[in-house]
């Protein structure tokens, strides 16, 4: 069995810094690389795409709202095709970058508040996934199952990769939990360590009430800009290594 | 004989205008389209591709400092790697937006204090030049004849295109007469009228001592933040219609 | 009978206008000064404050979202306290550039979408107005009358000076017909002239629907961001001066 | 014998940090807030002041040159007239928050390449501080002993305090060696301590050359963006404590 392990990367600008991207870029299998709204900078995407190349992983754009101070997090009134530019802006600059250290964009995932204004709104999702196609009819959208997002990608022909977030609970509809609520956040070591297990060996995922749902990802996502996340993703990476199966950058498991 | 005539377009940013867009792209037979940095916003660069498309003027990237209040007119303290991925940062996120639009990316100028950086330095001109070419060898670079970045453009395997500037005066080296110095503008109507007749007929261009100086040039460049750009822009249009030249964009007339 | 005039100024920033703040100056009797989030800068401010020294015009600051490429139009969802920080460097910064220049922020007028967001949220306006009563309590608050802001204002024992808007319809409550309604907006110079009289002569305005209803104020605002501003802002200067009244900053006529 | 020992603060920015400010906090007797331009936001700076007044710790305004990329390292072709509006308006920011609080802004130092350009520049160095003491002549400002800014502010009636850094080594005519030379960084936290020690006690310190020259300082102050910076900070600590001597902020010592 072949999986992807990604994480968010090149979120710092300037002299910050929200990860050791030079650590975590030899763990993943795939970079979802910002692209200079809600964090990074063309020098900062540069560098992550040299470290990509470096360690073969695959690379992604992770575009996000034109709000540093907010990490992209806030949601802003913008119209749908303000929205459209703003992606096409970002993905585009990657693509360019990439382009020039003889790499090659191959997925999109939306960051934060982008993503969620998105996922609600299927005539927005139609009109960002068109664009995608538009500019390379060859990138793979990583997605919640089920979500607007993937069923616009489908729509567009584009190809898609969905998400197991091994920090995060579910509910048993299979929808995250929000991030205030209680037990949204899966923290305790032993508990990701047997999330991730259940799900690499029966594709299911215990969900917060209790039940067992099915949990029909190839891709596991792990944080980059929380206290012990290079720790997480290590756990993550030695329990795909323990079960024999390989890592692979989303663009090869997409369909 | 055919000619391109360009100006730099859309490099106002949200509420704010430096030029009437809309009247200049009916002038124009190439727009240099700024990229977000120096002026623009990826709403406005869209706006400026749909323009262009509207009107069969052909597109082209116009990169700058990353200096909105000193417009790009400041020269700033970069690396040259820096400068490299600011300014594919720009043209990737402008093909992004064109290619949505199914318009292509033809032709490259520099804006001001880049251009003014990388023209200095044949090291720079060769690294911005390749990486250009990384990204689309068939990108035509607007050039002064003579000058670095043609150099380096024809070292990259590019297509250049000479400018002559027709309401700026020039010294018998072929060299712009810089703005702070008395006579550097070119103002007066009748003037601009002549030396663009002089330029499409013979090729040449009285130098500000008076002497006429080859001008091997096959594109004209308005500028479009000065007050009376249109009418310049509409006056340098009838001289060219009125020796029986063609406009054609920028892509079209490269060697 | 003494009234003021006022319009939001240097709204512009690096290279780019909204506005011919130098002619506006002469017009006015206060002027708003944006104050580098919306609009403006540190350098355009210091221009404001000495343009307003030089024409004898009281200055206020002009606060709105950190916003540019939106013009602090779009309402974005900060925390109370974020507000009140963004709101409260904004008057500071204008405030010291006042005193090198040896003049005094009079008064304060909110922008735009921070000036909605506060008026919907009566503990939002004791904060904001609490905050300005502890950096200067001299400062005059310029309010529409009734609203939670001015009710926040008396309550921190702010003055403050209720605005008529001369080119904006009022309902029967003497709420602002929302812009993008029919009618929002009166354009005809007839019209403004004819709705100045009577405020000046009478104290009323004639509402939307015909009726006529008191219009308790003593400062007319233009704004200056609309083509015909200036003309706009003579007209009305032109009736107050027809009346017999005179012009007054909005620090001398608050109470 | 009183001594002030202050550090760089607050130069983070939205989910940005440089520095455990919390833990820094408990530390210094003087706070050098960031204003915004090359670190710092309003909500940060608010948290700074809070954080300094449950602390017991001296505010400052630690202007920079407005780019965050470059965090205020990189120089910039300002005007004077520019640089002075850009200092002022976070000067006075500072100040307005500052007092929402019920605090004091108490001194006053330049950061980085702002600090660099006006330490070359008599003439700009006295508009600085001619600007300042309109604002408040009773702030303090730090220096380095002999420099243009010390002579500036006191040819404008300003204070001020003379800064040792303790993990910098100086040339024998007391001037930094410059960040790029070999040994111009102290590291060993043996070195630290004897050169904390001997100015405490000595009122000297060793210059690079192992000559003995005078420094004349009060205050002595920690870099807070390098690793192990808390570390560097306790140590300065522990001996200013060893010693006999007691903190106190930059304001009261002043002179």
């Amino acid at each position: 069995m072949k999986i992807d392990l990604n994480s968010d990367m090149g979120e710092g600008f300037g002299p910050y810094r929200l990860c050791d991207d030079e650590a975590m870029m030899k763990i993943v299998s795939s970079a979802n690389i910002a692209c200079g709204f809600h964090g990074g900078d063309p020098d900062t995407m540069a560098r992550m795409v040299r470290l990509a190349k470096e360690n073969g992983v695959g690379i992604g754009a992770h575009p996000g709202l034109p709000d540093r101070m907010g990490f992209g997090r806030r949601e802003m009134p913008f119209q749908a095709d303000e929205l459209r530019q703003q992606m096409l802006y970002q993905l585009g600059a990657l693509i360019a970058i990439a382009r020039s250290e003889d790499m090659t964009v191959g997925h999109f995932s939306f960051h934060a508040a982008m993503g969620n204004m998105v996922n609600r709104d299927p005539a927005l999702a139609d009109l960002m996934m068109n664009a995608i196609a538009a500019v390379d009819s060859r990138i793979v959208v990583l997605v919640t199952a089920g979500s607007e997002i993937e069923k616009a990608a489908k729509r567009a022909k584009l190809k898609t990769l969905a998400l197991f977030l091994a920090d995060r609970a579910y509910d048993v509809s299979g929808t995250l939990v929000a991030r205030g609520l209680p037990g949204a956040l899966v923290k305790a070591e032993t508990s990701v360590r047997k999330r991730v297990r259940r799900f690499l060996v029966d594709g299911t995922v215990e969900a917060i009430d209790g039940s067992v749902i099915a949990m029909p990802a190839r891709s596991i996502l792990v944080h980059s800009d929380t206290p012990g996340a290079l720790e997480l993703a290590r756990i993550v990476r030695s329990e795909i290594e323990a079960v024999g199966a390989t890592l692979a950058p989303a663009r090869e498991l997409a369909s």
